[in-house]
């Protein structure tokens, strides 16, 4: 396989989670869900490239955090832009063309080995791979236009880690002028490069961003 | 307030349970997941009329449970159709004209009783209420003709109780000849018989429908 690297974004600043610190950085199981992140990829293999972006205030609270909990996984952290789209773009300045990189929300921690794979493994054919889940609720469109309950077997909750050749999501950030998107397979869809391709993602694979979440994860994690 | 009923649907078979037994019957905390349901409400207020629709074979079942765990909350069972629409349906006969009446879900037994009353409050203006949650993944819309992320900000995730005017809910029932909705607020819109109002859901108010949200509810109960 070609060489891996997962860009890793924790920009978040945890207005939701009522929290005086970012979400990334409160304690799963008494340690830091970032650090559980990283353990994630690290453990599906220990020569991936870890790039983590993070707000310059956070750089500082991070490397005291690695050091109070010893964290000795290699890494490469690097400032973030105002926004999602310009933390990735930042943190794509590390990638090198002609290999495979992942980008995954550091308040993923549980994500799971064999999605990880999945997901690399799909990228090397597919170019640009996600992870969705199908929807069990109902699910209701609500806009100035629409008030109404759609077919939810029609739409699927995206996930991370989101993997692609590195050429096609580096061109594809270059490309765009917008910066308004929720993840990268729609940064990649705005340059009309390639469609990306759908893997099964797993419901445990929860995005914390509240304290209900982090209840959740406390259960789930293995 | 007019006179409370509650339609307690549990007529899911359990197939994405993996597991024998239907996921209603399953054990939480060490008794039935149902049981949580039906105290939820009873909780919320001892008079109101709880009306549970199982299959045939199912109530069979649930006699037997009642007796096992000796479960007392009165409660009125009766025969579940062949769809969601048709035990709704045969639940309604049971409810008078001008009352309230939610319809639940038999899964989504972490309902608290803030938002049962929420709902049951505001039905008395609104006349159909439902609670719904943003969506904190991104959100992918593939049909035949679309593939495409969507603006998840434009969608919401649909939870029980949905609380309407008797009236509104049994006309509704009867107008329409399509069976095929997945609750009940797209019936009484079906028969554009008047407008929902939404309220706030809780994130917490999970529907049980896989092992993992099973782990995910009991980490949530008190």
């Amino acid at each position: 396989m070609k060489q891996k690297y997962v860009i890793i974004v924790a920009g978040g600043n945890g207005l939701r989670m009522k929290a005086t610190i970012p979400k990334q950085f409160l304690l799963l199981k008494g340690k830091p869900i970032l650090m559980h992140t990283i353990e994630a990829f690290y453990r599906y293999d220990t020569d991936i490239h870890i790039i983590l972006v993070l707000s310059e205030k956070q750089k500082t609270y991070w490397t005291s955090l690695c050091q109070q909990y010893n964290f000795k996984i290699d890494h490469h952290t690097i400032e973030g832009g105002i926004t999602r789209f310009y933390s990735v773009k930042n943190g794509l300045f590390s990638v090198k063309k002609n290999c495979l990189v992942a980008v995954h929300d550091g308040v993923r921690p549980l994500v799971r080995e064999k999605l990880i794979d999945n997901a690399f493994k799909m990228a090397q054919k597919a170019l640009a791979v996600y992870p969705a889940i199908p929807i069990t609720d109902s699910l209701r469109e609500i806009t100035n236009r629409n008030n109404r309950t759609v077919n939810r077997s029609e739409f699927y909750l995206v996930q991370t880690p989101q993997v692609f050749l590195s050429d096609i999501l580096i061109n594809a950030y270059e490309a765009t002028s917008s910066d308004n998107f929720t993840d990268d397979i729609s940064v990649v869809e705005s340059g009309k490069i390639c469609t990306p391709t759908m893997i099964k993602g797993s419901k445990s694979n929860i995005k914390i961003t509240t304290p209900i979440d982090l209840s959740i994860a406390e259960a789930l994690i293995d």
